[in-house]
């Protein structure tokens, strides 16, 4: 997507080998407009999908999967929550989620109601590396007997795992961006289709 | 707000004297068709302070303020973020925020570079219960030397003291529904004006 090439390559910054830092657009600061064009490029990729729900996790996923449900008839989000919580454990799934980036172990939970069976789930996130964040999401959707339609993320880490694991799942994954590599603080990008 | 006093009333749930759980539409699962009717209505009441960015506070915040940055013309949303963090503390401005439902302190913070000096900020958030988010917020401006020109809730504890010491401050307050008490489980809201 190209106003998003442009946003990472001007605006994006490389860390060490493997951090891309969106702070300026998307995980702190967020172009509105640009969010919106992602909301209506995620649709226009997933609309044949027909998805009924859209999932994200807490914090920064929220703003694109908002702007996602909005371009696409205003369908409902939910976000899973961070941390594990000890009450009304019987209304709520949980999944395990481990992040190599801080090199710890979360929980992450939705209430059950808000996730009903049979819902056709469309996972939204910023960011893809080894895939943990979406294997959490889609463990959810197991345990609530919903169908994972697809999976659209803002910014994949193609020299990361995730992407290949999800799709040979057989999983419909559209990253908008896919990072091939992080060299002297300069972020180099996939080509487009 | 008439299609907000009817969620609060047909899908909120009162919890003892003062919890008010819109987890149904607004603080986990998203009525998305809702979401952006209430950024329509902050930008109807606030166009005229001319704000130039939204600031909020994540993660319950990030959908509102995104649906009304779109209304106002896709301004910018600048999330704060909480915890303290030690690193590169030169480029944060930090404040910080007494939580009185969970009884601690936290830290928030911006990177600088994301609130320039002058902007015109319009503070935008789910809750105002004590108002000290609010004044974290206000204490961040304060030291980037931003004006807050107004502050828009969806929800506010009309029983609790952060609405009245935020407008004997002078500040264009709007609050989209305001809780006048929670009685034997029904939530009871002022009327409109």
């Amino acid at each position: 997507m190209q106003q998003l090439r442009e946003a990472i390559l001007t605006q994006g910054q490389g860390l060490g080998t493997d951090i891309v830092k969106v702070d300026m657009f998307l995980n702190h600061r967020i172009d509105t407009a640009l969010l919106f064009q992602m909301g209506e490029e995620f649709a226009a990729r997933f609309r044949s999908d027909q998805p009924t729900i859209i999932l994200t996790i807490e914090a920064s996923g929220i703003a694109i999967a908002t702007a996602t449900a909005h371009a696409m008839g205003d369908l409902p989000v939910v976000f899973a929550k961070k941390g594990a919580t000890v009450v009304q454990s019987e209304n709520l799934a949980q999944a395990r989620v481990y992040s190599f980036t801080h090199k710890k172990e979360n929980v992450i939970h939705v209430e059950k109601k808000y996730l009903p069976a049979g819902s056709r789930v469309l996972i939204i996130d910023d960011f893809l590396a080894d895939g943990q964040a979406c294997n959490g999401m889609i463990e959810l959707c197991r345990q609530l007997a919903c169908e994972v339609v697809g999976i659209g993320i803002v910014v994949e880490k193609g020299f990361m795992p995730g992407g290949k694991m999800l799709r040979e799942k057989g999983i419909h994954l559209e990253s908008l961006s896919v990072v091939k590599a992080i060299h002297e603080g300069t972020i180099l990008l996939e080509e487009e289709d």
